[in-house]
């Protein structure tokens, strides 16, 4: 049955008696496998794995310090942790297939070594806040570490960027040539995008570092805990407040999935460009042969295929926001089941996001801009009309009126097949006698892109300002 | 590194050398490595290998009576893909790193079985019409298997609501209770749900059911092929009719997603019941304890898991759909990289789908339903009154009036404590004179039941009549 | 044109006695403003206003022909529901702020008119199977609108293809130039969706095609209703067999949505290459001045406005679809008041759609193709290489040989600047003897289209049959 | 209250006249009626009015300071927009079909007012940078008016929370009784959720409060603009810092869009609850009569609408996200009219909130909670399972062995018909000899809820907490 079944992870070892439940008390009949194995959580939940111990030493910790554990019991566990941690590290962790979920299994594992003392670490605390406190300590990680690699990229943006900062190309609005705008500029667009996902993911982050550990089933716990010290053993900045809405919540999962789509737009705006660019009919760039693909059929192709599929990532960074939001939608207080399928979708964003900005960054870095092309269409396309209607204006002509000169004398252009900078002043003052002579040195693109010198606008000294706050 | 890292079972033999592409002709750099991990898809379309070998056998078949190959290289390479097929059945397929995806390796590892006669097997085709075939084969399949699934739930649904036929409970709007129906009639009502959906599923299956092969890369092939006769050894109804948008085209996948996003919804409908009615307040039902689960906390727990899971499934189903039409959106044709992930959100829906018929059906058939309380709710709620009403318009009172008198009873029967059926026949005459002795005996869960006689209504006659249909 | 204008505010006339509701009966406190205006659906259900009358008209007469009213109060009623009719069409019908919805209003209206008898007309039904009747009567009307529009886009697009059926283009893969087709056939890939489209369509139609009136508020009625003769009357092919089901049900508008959304999917990648088309840079087309603006600050701008909305406009269509399928997720049978979001998503996919196809058609018919830019690029981009290929394959070289030589032809001609029709002989045999003096006639255009015979590839004859059987 | 109603038909008066189009300049051609219909936005966007004359005060004063305009001209237009806004104020404002767009109109009207001199005002300025300024000014606003509402719903719910501090309901998980905590712990969970809303929403404003006037169409401009200036005079605490990046964003409307869909899913949890609360099988609450609506068929109904309603807008609120993700999916920069598209997903949104909020404010105030039927509730479901099994680990047992001997208790206890706090202590040790005299006065709601101390639990200490840090 070797036929690519993907996602059958666990080593399954058959196992039938409803004793190995941790909560198989009141039940009198045998779980059935179907249900086993439609509700287990353990394909993907393992990938908690480190968190769950993490976490666990920490609440062992605590349990002894509020003397709930002696200090020699405290020791046993600790080290019958460590061995398990162990065996996760090296891929020996036998898993079970009646384990349900990576919490289940490790326990189940300590109290294989440690014998039945390993059944009071669960003292105190309830699957419903320990999972919650291994989601958050993931995603902490991992917003932390797609941080890294996004910072990463908007280094790369800005150097490339600081490396072409003379290169004019049109800017475009409508898809149609609109303004010549410094190639520095379009890239330190990104730039900004970027640097507001940060920002965005950075607030998220502080949601996510809040202290679950303690609201135990839902309610809280009767035994005297010290919730406060968890959270300075695991670094929380907070502890949470009410119990039921702890173990209902998972605003921090959906806001770091709506971050993660955000930030998954942008990148997808990014492509398309990249895409548009690396076309014949663009032609701006060359994308680096490493980054590229050929066909199996035609063989002159080189193809874009790394931005095509990070645009077409976004797709499931869309999905899975709308996955949990559809989830959560209507469920009363606080726990149920529904909110197992959390996970996927957030192993997911974060599996996407760091490996698109894996990848994206060293291609960037190999782009070659084809700088003759950027120039001759920056040229075409009478982009610097605005420029003669701001010409005008500084001559006191009404905008609206200037815009419309400006319109008649395109629209002969086309008619005659020239472009803007090959007019006469003769040509010109056939449309207006404010022309003068002064106009044709401003008809050049390094003119045009110096003389928008307002705050935010395309000019050099605007373009040194964001690098240097990009740091480069 | 050991740590829970699900989705990475492709078996990695490190190669280097660009010579290992197909499509490495123009090319002189070596592909990075972060860019072959980044675009491969092999980790999730080797699920496909089945349906590509199918393919490959009928258009190596097809090549072989059109003379494209000889009979002796046709026989050879057919031998060949029989070998390949018995090392992926046996999961003892070396894949390599280098493999992109499923057709390459496929591909190459035939080639070093049968030699360079492999690569004469790609002869007319190309991976974009490949790869279409090969999902096109997965998707009938899976409707197919789903519907069987379906139909069994459906078949499961019509024995419960047999058996319970004489059982009535209240029927609600507004999870208000409104009127008494049959429990019959409510379960046939997700019969009626399930045979929408697979009509709707059946009417995607015969889109699906269209020979891609032969669209070439995107403009047909060159070579004098049969597509017709492909058609017929792999079973399709039709060939497709523009190269174009045969390799452009997923509308299949998407309608398929939308057929099991509206399939999920009417699930998560029935879960949400369920986990209702096995609520203390409702007490309606008895989960089997083989199909729910306890807590590790609260020992008195029975929960209900499996449909809560079902329930929260709903999202996936959603997120799939939506991840693929945003794929989709304001591409230009004809094939674009971004396609290839359709793959994913169509394997987990396929997955989703299967896992909760598969656990809901036996689930259905364990399920208790507690009659007394079901009665006892029935006899609540002051069900009766739209009856109470009708009496009245049967003695021509027009429905507004009587609605507004049999108001002011409830209201009354509300200060009072007491239930409709309680009424003496001079408390009803309180409110009007229209009343009469023939009034008490209506007042029975039966007869309100039996007197809903209109097509589709809720009595005997017609929930006997859906059963017939049901085939029960 | 009085009917139902959408999202007209309501003309209030302040009212306060709890008598003006229908549901007053069991009420003793007077309803809050708040939560009226919060309720109320009038300011978009009286969109609905015309089939609300119209199937009232049909329950009335089959109330006479059941005696449940008699002839007399029939006529009555009727007369009574023209003259309301007559007001609503004129946009003379006084609203009310306490009418709640559309059908209310009407009702509390033909009240004044015919006095009490008025109250009669809501015999054997509810306000639960009456606006699922409106809905279903509605939509059924859209959905002949909608595939009117769509065959007459369709007819637009056969036409334009057939005008330019000598026009060669670049077929692109992953924007990539890939292979020369016909410009006609590429436009005939969009009929082709479009067909799917208007299948999916139709298909919808007929599950929406199903009398819903008789299922009352839940449980069907206990008058003696005659629920064929009203589907008779109305044109409907079916009669619902489950009252429950019936109300609680919205598949057919999810449906509805769903087929809108991927027909929306379609428009947004036709209006993306119109987009890239119509810019500097593809410079194919020239998108008629009457079918775009300009800028109000670039003189020179004309902007593809019409199809950068048609994209942007899949955001709704998509949204309203996800919309809906969450209102549904999770919710207890039978109606719930959330269903009532059914109806905005539902019209604004409608006036989506119609507004789209109304605009789209006249702006294809007025496209002007820039033929010679068309053929210049199809010129470029080595398009012929698969065709060099296939040469080799006929000398039977294995393809995948055949596609590597071709490769370091490509790659050759990249470093010297030449396209492949500008090669020699002599040029060609540097990298296989194979090639003789056969090749170089194949490296037209004309030819590269006309070769590729296969059914549905890009030759004349296969564009014919397009045409043929598109009706042109 | 003539500013900006939406949706509301414009007064169209016809004209013809390319002459009419502020960027007809190059245009030879008159717009077709479709074409103008289609892409004009003033049916929606003129609800941004308010916004579009402040923005032009401040532009016109910044021009002045500049000496772009005279002080002469500045003061004319200045009382023009005066004159403007007291025409839009009083509903008397004249909209063109041809008007496009609410800035064009406005200047249009200006002008009618002032003359050429009217022109002037665009000087500077596109309506690139313009639409987000009067976007960015209203969704400044709406939070603002959002977070009020929200604090005030905050406000009502500790307020009913303390109202009703002494009383005890079962705590769920899974839906089924988990563990006895207060009605106001339960309560005050919502107010966590709502704060972490304002908290997102605050953030959000942040980024939403920056200028982008002065971006011009896409690269700044020529003039000596002072952006500086502009933001002091509208309140702005920062300056857009690249003009590229200025046009094409839309992250702070998706932002708001996306903290909006997760207040919904709370208010829909909340709603869900308030729904299970009102049913017969729960009877938690009395919804108060003026916010609940009856049926018009069944007289004894009392329907909870607002809450279904509530829980049924979350499907448009997070349509409305995903609407607005689709249209900025795959956009190149800068501006593409597509991004018209986000205008009404916005005001959609916004309106949606603040009608929720609004009527669910006063709604709570007004719910009688039927205390007896909660405290009757709390004390079955042996839902002090947990706490007698935290008395056996305060003897020493080891947590899963106490587990187990509980829920051999509850399984007795199911079978012999009774609660826990009927047994004796003969009974109870039956199950351990741990269990003694003490164990019984624990066994009450009262004693439970005070003994889940620890920090976020439900003991009253913490929920008096919690309602100090509400303010009540």
């Amino acid at each position: 049955m070797g036929w690519g079944q993907p996602h059958v992870p666990v080593q399954y070892v058959s196992m039938k008696s409803k004793s190995t439940k941790a909560w198989a008390g009141r039940f009198t009949a045998v779980a059935d496998p179907r249900m086993e194995a439609f509700t287990s959580s353990l394909a993907f939940d393992r990938r908690l794995a480190r968190y769950d111990i993490q976490g666990s030493v920490a609440h062992c910790k605590m349990l002894v310090k509020q003397k709930l554990l002696s200090r020699a019991e405290g020791q046993k566990i600790l080290t019958g942790l460590k061995n398990v941690e162990r065996e996760l590290e090296r891929d020996r962790f036998p898993f079970l297939a009646s384990d349900e979920d990576i919490h289940m299994a490790i326990e189940r594992r300590l109290t294989q070594k440690i014998g039945a003392l390993g059944g009071k670490l669960h003292t105190a605390r309830s699957r419903n806040d320990q999972v919650l406190l291994d989601v958050r300590l993931f995603v902490r990680d991992e917003i932390a570490a797609i941080g890294k690699l996004l910072s990463r990229l908007q280094k790369r943006l800005a150097r490339v960027a600081k490396r072409h900062r003379a290169v004019v190309l049109p800017g475009y609005t409508h898809l149609q040539r609109a303004q010549p705008v410094l190639l520095a500029h379009h890239l330190l667009a990104y730039h900004e995008m970027f640097s507001r996902d940060a920002e965005r993911l950075q607030q998220c982050g502080e949601r996510v570092n809040v202290l679950p550990l303690g609201a135990g089933a839902l309610a809280g716990t009767t035994l005297p805990i010290d919730r406060a010290y968890v959270a300075r053993l695991l670094g929380f900045a907070q502890v949470s407040e009410n119990s039921l809405d702890t173990v209902a919540d998972r605003d921090f999962v959906v806001e770091f999935l709506s971050s993660g789509a955000i930030l998954g737009m942008h990148l997808s705006r990014l492509s398309e460009e990249l895409v548009l660019w690396s076309s014949s009919e663009f032609g701006f760039i060359d994308l680096p042969e490493a980054f590229s693909t050929g066909s199996s059929m035609m063989p002159q192709k080189k193809n874009p295929d790394v931005p095509e599929i990070i645009r077409g990532k976004t797709g499931r960074l869309y999905g899975n926001l709308f996955a949990l939001l559809t989830v959560l939608k209507g469920l009363p207080l606080t726990y149920n089941r529904d909110l197992q399928e959390d996970k996927e979708p957030l192993f997911d964003t974060v599996d996407t996001l760091k490996g698109i900005l894996t990848v994206l960054e060293p291609m960037l870095g190999q782009l070659r801009f084809r700088t003759e092309r950027l120039t001759e269409a920056a040229l075409g396309g009478f982009m610097l009309a605005t420029d003669v209607a701001d010409y005008l204006v500084e001559k006191k002509m009404p905008f609206r009126q200037a815009h419309s000169i400006v319109g008649a004398v395109v629209q002969w252009c086309v008619v005659e097949g020239k472009e803007l900078h090959q007019l006469t002043l003769q040509d010109w003052q056939q449309f207006s006698p404010l022309f003068e002579a002064d106009l044709l040195p401003r008809l050049s693109l390094e003119a045009a892109v110096e003389r928008r010198q307002s705050y935010g606008g395309t000019a050099q000294k605007n373009v040194e300002r964001q690098l240097r706050s990009a740091g480069v």
